[in-house]
């Protein structure tokens, strides 16, 4: 089945927090080992955290020791810093865009429309890597999830949504996943609309999302699918809000390191098939 | 399809936990009307609780509002006790036994292979009901979770699990299952051994597992269902322990009061199809 949601050359590699920064860097390694031939500048956007010279130096220091030529640090806190030349000039230089965590919706309100968003969707579909983590991994798709308490979840409403940064569309993503037991949330999201894959990340796990729609986890952690598609029955239509949501027949994977899930062809990849599926974009 | 686990004429209500006690009683109501006609004694076990009493005296109150000609209120702290004629006597003339919540491996460890305990079965055998909360509820099968940090769990070994109080067969029960993400416990659980149905009990929220082996959920909370029964693959076996486990396939499915779910058929019953099945019964 041809994808009706194309993607750019380059990879997107979402991570669900909490990633190495300081020891063996397995998945920030996997990163900058996605830059384009001789593109290794990165910049590194910390709009999202409230803490940005606390954040910031720490991956200084990690892409930087995997070999980056150049790491632009940028904190953009206000949406006259997102439309700064300098600014799209420096994303324009960068074979990796990383995003930080923090609070997504402080990313997207900042980042929205502005032309630093612009610049990294041209760098993406210019063949450079997208990353980001916790946050800047649920801002990704063009819809996200920013609020709702997990053990509150399944009840009408109390998940709360709007427009990501929009450079992946098909799936939703969540962070800390299995630490913060968030099932609940893409459950609901998933009963709410059965078209859109769930992406679970664990901390210190992530997945790239191939140009042919193929997800690759990667990391110690655990990547958890929840695919509705199938999806039997649902009250959530006739509920008032804040009720009981009912659930009929959700799919659940759980990938580790090396296994895959093919979103256009709703298909658990094991490690061969993984293999044979990216073999023919390498 | 003839069940391979006939169960005796009484009811079962496992509870998730932190049921109401004190206001509409919705739960412990439902329990105590399924008490056969004119047996209207309760006994309430608290044995896994490590402040018995302070949680007898609430259930005591709840059960006698509800109706109770008597209420038996046994602490049963050690295996002595639990071997007591007069204990034995109590439990012979309750339509209802209810076992608190505390510690699952306090509860099995004192009860098991008791005088007791065989009464208790006997009574479930004559139709009475015996229900069970938190702890109560995770020990009545045959087999039982007992420890294993829901952040920690999915990798090999990291649940831990031994014999429980064997009232029911063919699934496994987790209780306070949304409030504290526990579900990668099932999901681990499930990869063992994908035969056995993963039965997770949100707090207020409860199963009735009728004599057909269809489980009715009641309450205000949430039961989540984890069915393994169709898994494709996992790398459990080949792991180490502490590795994490890759699971393809499992469904999950989510019940609200009044919905069930055929054990044997592993067909969900919304509220229409639950009466027709139940009505059978009745």
């Amino acid at each position: 089945m041809a994808s009706q949601h194309p993607v750019a050359p380059g990879r997107i590699v979402a991570i669900g927090g909490a990633e190495d920064r300081t020891s063996d860097l397995e998945i920030l390694r996997q990163v900058f080992a996605l830059a384009p031939e001789g593109q290794d500048e990165v910049a590194v956007i910390a709009t999202a955290s409230s803490i940005p010279d606390e954040v910031l130096p720490d991956y200084e220091a990690a892409f930087s020791r995997l070999g980056a030529s150049r790491v632009h640090s940028l904190a953009i806190r206000d949406r006259r810093q997102a439309a700064e030349a300098e600014t799209v000039r420096r994303i324009e230089q960068s074979g990796v865009i990383f995003f930080t965590g923090g609070d997504q919706l402080r990313l997207t309100n900042v980042m929205g429309g502005s032309d630093t968003l612009t610049a990294i969707r041209n760098r993406l579909k210019a063949g450079a890597v997208v990353a980001g983590t916790s946050a800047g991994a649920a801002a990704m798709p063009g819809t996200m999830i920013y609020n709702g308490a997990a053990a509150d979840a399944l009840r009408k409403g109390a998940v709360n949504m709007t427009f990501g940064l929009g450079l992946v569309e098909g799936l939703i993503i969540d962070s800390h996943f299995l630490e913060r037991g968030r099932f609940t949330r893409l459950m609901e999201v998933g009963a709410t609309n059965p078209e859109y894959l769930g992406v679970g990340l664990g901390e210190d796990a992530a997945v790239i999302i191939h140009p042919n729609r193929v997800l690759e986890a990667i990391g110690p952690g655990h990547v958890i699918l929840i695919d509705s598609r199938d999806l039997a029955s649902s009250n959530i239509a006739d509920l008032a809000m804040g009720e009981a949501v009912a659930i009929e027949h959700q799919v659940l994977h759980a990938l580790v390191n090396g296994h895959g899930f093919d979103i256009e062809a709703r298909r658990y990849l094991t490690a061969d098939a993984l293999s044979t599926t990216l073999a023919d974009l390498r």
